[in-house]
């Protein structure tokens, strides 16, 4: 019998994250300051970020050391396993490899905690007491919640409000690592508040609640504000994934042609792959690498590339990147981790720059394959993860048509056990795929900023 | 840095289970049939149980070999972790070294599923197409619903009314493996009707759901009874966990002078333990093997030794062991796993004889320890693990006041992330000690068959 897992053992984890705005040929255009349109300089981040991840933000260095106090923590559940779906390959009738990385071991459910922990070190190295961020689904407001808890800092947590009370399970694992959770459009903050006043009904949303915790952070100067996604930093700390499955292929003296992930704001999509673009920039490797997002909200298949707030207020500074504009409304898919207007601008140049591709699938063939997945291989996992599931499900039909036996990676992001009543949805066959607004993008894109 | 995980490869796993009939100095007396209240003979059992697994349970083999087909399936999560809880100890400021095995990374959340593969595996191989089985708060029927998806076969889960309701995650995650979840009492047997008919508002129990389970087994040809805990052959199967976590602490050179678990049915002490106490009979050991069950429900520290059914209804064989007596109606504690009036008779002859010994834990003391855990380790534990949990801090801080490095292991049998109901009620103070219901314990023990 042939080994399903491949491990590394701890002494063989990566000892720095791969930063690759050392390495691509065209690097994004700086963001700028909201209010000048200016490039950004690092004071103008100081009252929300440390000092530390304010020059990572920026840095050109090719690799980055992890703290010995960062790798302490991640030993709790890294490396994490890489495995071959071999029921999987067995049920799709193909002749290609399928391994996936499971990031869903980690005790936050999710790859969030991957960035949670070194965001948090960070600021508790300079000072920072208390870290105040938003939160859709859950998964990054756990993470964070977890990662404050290991360093003993406080934290709260603008959490949405329609999933305040549809995701109680989420809520208390927070709870459970000591945070503060706020139902966001709240009365803490005067964004939540002139909301309020307009709407007292408001169900919140992300654009909400990002600016209720960056005014609570920026107010107070013992409190941060941390993200959970679109930044170089958060995206150099996921790159452990990528770093360990090229690792771990390699013991198997095998090499991916595809490695896929899910992507919402790009976290996950480049920690999973950013270490193969490596390859593929640095040394001409043939991988393909492919973002998948929700038919329904395309940021990367149907969005604009160019300058844009992360926010819908306009707080936040403008990224060059893939935008659907701050105006699109993206329907109510159950992927709630992916439903951003926007992208992180590392991603958004590599897909502009062909060296990364993207596909959009909508969300009944994504549970479809995720479901299959399940009784295959056991886990339950993310309605996000499973965008990638089903990529890597077409790609193994795609190598069966073709006679070729591919090595197939996919990144498994997280598992579904707090998504349970979105299978519900699916096996009571209440589940629908939501055209694209096509009206609604088109008048949000005209509206994008000119610059 | 010092290692946080002691692995195993897959090839390094156990090819065969510990059978502790072959070593026991006293064995369990033999079951007897309910009617004529002799010793059963293997025919008694053909109509729900496969001939295997029949030859199992009273086989005295030291050593049964593990099927290469649940080897496949074993591997998708075995072996499990051994961790050290460094950030536990230093939390406890205690000498001794805490080690922990985690059985939540299985797919199904427990250690339940290391005995639901085999038992679907057997009965799938001698012609049985459909399995039916009771679940409480739902471990046991989401790890038969993933066995019985594995190896294709229909499954029925008669579901304690109460629970159907309160635990609605759980039920979801048996549909998403194909299972049929029907809450007990139901109008699907005879049993069920019955019940109903004298309360149409029955929140049902364990008792009810079992005798519905083994009506509709023994009704029909193609389906057999599953049971998750308390027989011989199941204690067998969950023997991988002692196995596997022995030899990773002689990896790290290291034996335990304490092996904790928790307690309800028996099968996750058992399967923790029996490795330990096969070096303790045979090799003369010196190693303290602690059962760990509530106060609320104390089995074997306040029941009686003796022949008693498993059910209320007095469907099951008599098994010697120790009971509270079909009577007793545990207080409502949040590990409903641990609410059983009886015990395997394997631990209790183990118990009885001093080679095991056992102490019980008011809910509160146990969720305090589960919350802190989880906040040193990250790992939200289930209600029932947290029972080992807070034994095992009790150990660390008695070596901490006598200033001895003592070795202490214990099992962590699941994550408690689909209970987490439980914990929003501890953190809101509406967590409270049931005192152990003395008259009724009284009167229930009155009534214990006379044999």
């Amino acid at each position: 019998m042939s080994e399903t897992k491949v491990l590394l053992t701890e002494k063989e984890m990566p000892r720095a994250w791969y930063n690759i705005l050392a390495d691509m040929p065209n690097k994004p255009k700086p963001p700028l300051n909201p209010a000048t349109k200016e490039p950004m300089v690092p004071q103008d981040l100081t009252p929300i970020f440390p000092l530390e991840l304010i020059k990572q933000e920026a840095s050109e260095e090719r690799w980055i050391e992890i703290p010995d106090e960062v790798m302490e923590i991640y030993k709790l559940w890294r490396p994490s396993p890489l495995c071959r779906a071999r029921r999987l390959e067995k049920a799709l009738d193909t002749p290609a490899k399928i391994y996936y990385k499971y990031e869903g071991a980690s005790p936050a459910g999710s790859h969030k905690l991957n960035t949670a922990v070194p965001q948090a070190y960070y600021n508790k190295k300079e000072g920072i007491k208390r870290l105040a961020t938003e939160t859709g689904a859950g998964q990054w407001g756990v993470a964070l919640s977890q990662a404050c808890n290991f360093f003993g800092m406080e934290c709260t947590v603008y959490m949405v409000k329609v999933s305040y009370h549809q995701k109680p399970y989420r809520r208390s694992l927070m709870h459970v690592f000591g945070s503060e959770v706020i139902a966001s459009p709240s009365d803490r903050t005067n964004s939540g508040r002139e909301i309020l006043k307009k709407d007292p009904e408001s169900l919140g949303s992300l654009g909400i609640a990002i600016s209720e915790a960056v005014e609570d952070a920026a107010g107070r100067d013992d409190t941060n504000y941390a993200l959970g996604s679109v930044l170089n930093h958060v995206l150099l700390h996921q790159t452990v994934i990528g770093l360990e499955a090229r690792e771990q292929l390699s013991k198997v003296d095998n090499y991916p042609d595809v490695v896929i992930a899910c992507c919402g704001g790009g976290s996950n999509f480049g920690g999973a792959t950013f270490p193969f673009a490596y390859d593929k920039i640095v040394k001409g490797a043939k991988v393909k690498l492919l973002a998948v997002e929700p038919s329904a909200c395309p940021t990367l298949t149907r969005g604009r590339f160019g300058y844009d707030y992360g926010d819908v207020a306009g707080f936040t500074p403008l990224l060059s990147m893939y935008t659907l504009g701050t105006e699109f409304m993206p329907p109510g898919i159950h992927a709630g981790g992916l439903r951003y207007h926007g992208e992180s601008p590392l991603v958004s140049q590599l897909v502009h720059d062909g060296i990364a591709e993207a596909v959009a699938y909508g969300q009944t063939a994504v549970f479809d394959s995720g479901v299959l997945f399940a009784r295959c291989e056991g886990i339950v996992p993310a309605p996000e993860s499973s965008h990638a599931i089903h990529a890597a499900v077409e790609e193994a039909l795609a190598a069966r048509e073709a006679g070729e036996s591919r090595t197939i990676l996919f990144n498994l992001s997280g598992h579904g056990l707090l998504d349970l009543p979105s299978y519900d949805a699916y096996m009571e066959g209440n589940l629908v795929d939501y055209p694209l607004p096509e009206e609604n993008l088109k008048k949000a894109l005209e509206k994008l900023p000119k610059i």
